[in-house]
C-alpha cells in the first residue's frame, strides 16, 4: 500500500497543508494535483491588487517548481482529476495518470456564484476567483472599452468581495456602480450603520450603489455593454464583474461517495465519512461551519497536517475578525455565530464606528462585533473578549 | 484527590482557559485566582482606551461575579497566592486558605520593566499594565499638573506600547514626548524605513521623538516634573510614562521549582516540567517562544483547554500578524523568527508601506512583513503565505 498523501487543489489551503505536513513529517510521500498551473499565490489578495500595482506575475509568490522543492514533494500542475476511487485508494487524472493515496486532502476551493443572465453578452460577465481570472480581468480593464482602457465598471453584488473591488477599481480611477438586491453593503455581516459608513466613503471616492435592484441581461451597445436591471431600467458599463458570492466545489466528492452539505461535509479533525478522504478550506463544511477566510483556512491545515502526521488533532477555531479589504473605510467585522440572539450596540464619530453584537440572554456577553475606520487597531484586543467558535 | 483546576491569573490567558475548559468540560470544579478585581477585560484595549473615552469602569466586560457564573466555578478575588506546594498539590493564599489541585495554571503575565531611575520623583513614573493602573494613568491625566489635565508627558520608550500610548494621548489634545536609547521607533520590529514613516505620522499628530537619549532622573519642578537625560540635557513634563517592555512574572513558579528562562518554560503542551504544571499567557515561554501578544495567548488557551479536558493537545502558533494601535498611521508586522537570515524589501508610496522580510538562502521565501497604511488590509491575505511558527 502507498504511503502518500495526494492533495487535489493548489491554493492556500492544498499548500499549506502540503507545507506544514512536511514539517511534521520529513519522509511521507506528498503529492499536489493541481488543475492550473499550481504557483503559490494568496487569492484573497486578488481584490486589493491593484493598489498595490500588482500583476499575475508578480502575484506569484512561487512557481510550482519551486514549491515542489519546499514540499519535497510532487506538484502536478494543469491537471484535472477526473475520478476518485475511495476502494482501491486512487486518484484518476485527465491524462490517464492514476495516484494511489494512503490518505486524500480535498482542497477543492469555491466557485463564483453566476446569476442567471439573459443577453447576447451574458457571457463577457467576469468573475475574479483565480489568478487567470485576475490576468482576465487586468487585461480587460486596459483593453475592454473599444481596445481603450475601461472606465465604466459594474459590479454584480455588495457583499465582502464587492465592495472591496469597488474600492480597489478606485485606485485606477474607475468609478464603479455595485448592485445588489439587497438594501445596502454587506448586509449579512455588519449593522445598518456601518454599512451606511462604509457606502458613504466609496462613495465620496467615486462609487455608486444601486440597491434593491438586480440584473436581468447584459447585452452588447454600440459602445461596450448595455445591463438591464430587475426595474426594467438599463446602464451602460465597458465590463461587469459578477461577486454574488462562492459556492463549495463538492462535485468530486460527491461522485466519490462523500457526504455533503453545502460544503464537503467533514469532522473536527476534517475527515469526511469516506475513511482517508479529508476536506479542507474553502470547500470544507466543518461542523456545520462554512467559512470561506483565510484565518480558517489556515487553522484547518495546521489540523489536518498535524493529523496526517499521526496526531490525530481537532481544528480549534477562535474568534476569527475578517479583514475587510477596503481602504477607503477600514473595516473588520467578527461576525456573531449563525442565528445568534443578541443585539447591536453602535458607537459611532467621525473617525470610527465601534458595534457590538452581545447576547439576547446575557447583555454583558460579547458575541462579535464590528469595527470601522481608527477603532480597527482594536481587533485583537477585542476579539479576545469573544468566546470560540470551535474550541 | 481533588479534582479541581486552579488558575493563577485573571487576565486574557486565564479566563480564556477557563472559559474554554468549560465548555470541553461541563463538571471539572474551576477556580480562578486573582491578585485584582479579577473583572474580565482586554489588557491590550488599555493603550487604545483614550481615543475611544473609555474608563477603567467600562473597560471592564464582566465582572467577577459574572464570569463565576459564566465559568461555572469560583472566582477569587484580591487575593494574593503565597506558596504552592507541588507534592501536595496545593496553592496557598494570603488569606491562609489552601486550595487543593488537580492542574495548576499559570497565568501569571508580566511586569513592566522598571529603569533605575534616580531623583526625587523617580516614584511618580507610571506604567499602565492593567486595569488598575489604567484608573491611575487617567486620574493623573485630569489632575497631575498641579490639579489641572495634564499638557507634557513624557514616554520612556519608543517600541509597541510607547508608540500605541503616544499616539492615543494625541486624542486628548496632549503632544507626548517619546524617548528612547535606540535611533528610531519600533526598531526591534520593523525595517527602518517603516520605522521612519510612523515616526512622521505621530509628529505631524503632535509627537517629539528623542532618538539615542535614555533617562537618568527625575525630579519635581516648581511645576511638574523635571527629567535629567543620559545627555546632560533637561526636560519638563507634567507626568511620565514608562513602556520599555515587560517581563514575565515568574517568581511563583521559581519558587515552586518549576523551571524558567526567561518566561516559565513549557512544552507544546504547555506543561512546566512540575507534573500537572502548565503556563500560558505572558509569563510562558513555549519551547523558546515567548510572545506576549493575544494570539499567542489565545491559541495557548484553546490548546490548554483541550489539553485539561482530557484530550492532549499541542499548540500550534500560525504566523501572527501583531497590529500595532497606532490609527495615526495604521502598522501590522508579522516579525520573522527570531534570528531568521533574511533582508526586508520596502515598496512604497504615499499612502501605504509593505515590507517583505524573506530568507537569504532562499528569496522567495517569504517569512514575515510589515503593513502599513492602506496596504495593512492586507494582512491576514498575506499571513497566509508565511510558514507556521509552530505547526
Amino acid at each position: 500500500m502507498t504511503e502518500a498523501v495526494v492533495i487535489i487543489g493548489s491554493g492556500l489551503a492544498g499548500y499549506n497543508v502540503a507545507r506544514e505536513l512536511r514539517k511534521a513529517d520529513a519522509n511521507v510521500p506528498i503529492v499536489v494535483v493541481s488543475r492550473d498551473h499550481a504557483g503559490f499565490y494568496s487569492k484573497p489578495m486578488l481584490s486589493n491588487a491593484l493598489a498595490g500595482k500588482k500583476t499575475a506575475a508578480t502575484l506569484v509568490m512561487k512557481p510550482a517548481e519551486k514549491m515542489a522543492e519546499d514540499i519535497k514533494g510532487r506538484v502536478i500542475a494543469n491537471s484535472a482529476v477526473t475520478g476518485i476511487d475511495t476502494q482501491a485508494r486512487t486518484v484518476t487524472l485527465a491524462s490517464g495518470e492514476v495516484l494511489a493515496y494512503r490518505d486524500l486532502v480535498l482542497a477543492l476551493g469555491a466557485d463564483p456564484i453566476r446569476l442567471p443572465l439573459q443577453g447576447d453578452a451574458a457571457d463577457t460577465v467576469l468573475s475574479v476567483n483565480d489568478l487567470d481570472d485576475f490576468a482576465k480581468f487586468a487585461e480587460a480593464l486596459d483593453t475592454a472599452a473599444g481596445g481603450q482602457p475601461v472606465k465604466r465598471v459594474a459590479i454584480l453584488g455588495a457583499g465582502l468581495i464587492g465592495c472591496e473591488f469597488a474600492n480597489d477599481l478606485l485606485h485606477r480611477g474607475i468609478e464603479p456602480t455595485v448592485l445588489d438586491l439587497a438594501d445596502r453593503a454587506l448586509a449579512r455581516l455588519l449593522p445598518t450603520e456601518a454599512s451606511a459608513r462604509l457606502q458613504d466613503k466609496l462613495q465620496a471616492g467615486g462609487t455608486t450603489f444601486r440597491f434593491g435592484v438586480g440584473v436581468r441581461s447584459v447585452d452588447k451597445a454600440d459602445v461596450g455593454l448595455k445591463l438591464t436591471l430587475s426595474d426594467g431600467s438599463t446602464m451602460q458599463a465597458d465590463l461587469v464583474l459578477s461577486a454574488i458570492g462562492l459556492k463549495p466545489r463538492t462535485h468530486l466528492a460527491t461522485e466519490a461517495g462523500v457526504l455533503t452539505g453545502r460544503g464537503v461535509m467533514v469532522n473536527r479533525e476534517l475527515a469526511t465519512n469516506v475513511p482517508h478522504v479529508y476536506a479542507v478550506g474553502d470547500c470544507a463544511e466543518v461542523q456545520g461551519h462554512l467559512l470561506p477566510y483565510v484565518l480558517p483556512l489556515m487553522a484547518q491545515a495546521r489540523a489536518l497536517a498535524a493529523t496526517l502526521a499521526g496526531k490525530p488533532t481537532p481544528v480549534t477555531y477562535p474568534a476569527m475578525p475578517v479583514v475587510v479589504k477596503t481602504p477607503a473605510w477600514p473595516t473588520v467585522v467578527c461576525p456573531p455565530p449563525a442565528h445568534a440572539a443578541g443585539t447591536w450596540t453602535v458607537k459611532a464619530d467621525e473617525e470610527s464606528i465601534e458595534a457590538r453584537f452581545t447576547a439576547a440572554d446575557n447583555p454583558e456577553q460579547l458575541l462579535g462585533f464590528a469595527l470601522q475606520g481608527k477603532a480597527v487597531t482594536q481587533r485583537q484586543a477585542m476579539a479576545a473578549l469573544v468566546p470560540a467558535v470551535l474550541a
